[in-house]
């Protein structure tokens, strides 16, 4: 059995990811408003002061944050900061924060997104954060400590957003949070490092 | 001819970029210290300023950007957000600023690196940039209107970068920078759109 922290655990993903990880893990549920623990992962001492509270740890899955959906021709610095500052930055804090509170050998599991690898209209800041998160797993992939592995996992649409992102994604195959959670079970359970688990397409 | 903005124009892929341009081109030289036009690219402001002195355009290359290097354990937030604010953002302003000073069927050159795809020690900032960029890119590409393209360099590291750079490049191939400024002519020369031109790798 592990100790698994789930950041965002309320959210659609991070609560289908705790779902699955109770099985045989530990999980230690955390939201950013609601849950057994709190944290605004875009604050570094947020973070110190959740794990000081939590302590050490088996692994870290992130399943947070924030974008910016808008047409590009009127997009704003300050809005195309929106995904920087809550999607890409509140996950790398996570880790930056998080590394020394992981025991040898645990693990970090990110959130990207089909956007990614998959563009669509208003969509550019989410393709940006996506691959940019995908590129600090790859580097820090090679760099943490005491066999720390980190992975990302890049899901399509789920079944469960539709109803607010259908228009967004015609013609997209959804999968249900249940499916995608398994990737998390890959990444926490398994043994590489430096992935991009990608669900549903 | 066209008319080409080279922000970043000082420094040492700048340089060449606007050398290998000015056979049979326009070009407009912009750096963030020197040159014929300034700009901080990182304040929208300034980069407004310098669309409004300079007016419509055929491109616009950039070639600007810290990044900070250093280990992962030790990485605090505030480090990591240096390549963000300055690589990253830098370039992303500059489109979003300048997409309506850039004439129909023009172009945006950004600048990436290899670093995003072949990760080092200590080079984890600089990973996930370089791949935000060409996340950028991806999305950007299908949704600037006009016939506006938009692509990516991404050079391996240069010749003359050796001396400050090789203890992190030990067996990568440097290219020479004015070898790199090709990939820029394909790019404004060219018709394709949403590409990443990889040079020396």
């Amino acid at each position: 059995m592990k100790k698994i922290v789930v950041i965002g655990a309320t959210g659609m993903v991070g609560q289908a990811v705790s779902a699955a990880l109770k099985a045989r893990h530990e999980v230690i549920e955390v939201g950013a408003t609601r849950g057994q623990y709190r944290v605004d992962s875009t604050d570094p001492a947020s973070i110190e002061r959740l794990f000081g509270e939590i302590g050490k740890v088996d692994g870290v899955v992130t399943a947070t944050g924030k974008l910016h959906f808008g047409p590009l021709p009127e997009m704003s610095a300050e809005q195309f900061w929106i995904g920087l500052r809550d999607k890409l930055m509140g996950q790398i804090n996570v880790v930056l924060g998080a590394q020394r509170f992981v025991n040898d050998g645990g693990s970090f599991t990110l959130t990207s997104g089909i956007l990614g690898d998959e563009p669509i209209r208003e969509g550019a800041n989410a393709t940006t954060v996506n691959l940019a998160l995908e590129g600090f797993v790859r580097g820090a992939a090679i760099e943490l400590p005491r066999g720390i592995r980190i992975n990302v996992v890049s899901p399509t649409v789920l079944t469960e957003a539709l109803d607010a992102y259908a228009p967004y994604f015609r013609g997209f195959e959804p999968v249900t949070a249940e499916r995608a959670a398994q990737a998390y079970l890959r990444s926490v359970e398994g043994a590489q490092t430096g992935r991009v688990y990608r669900v549903g397409y």
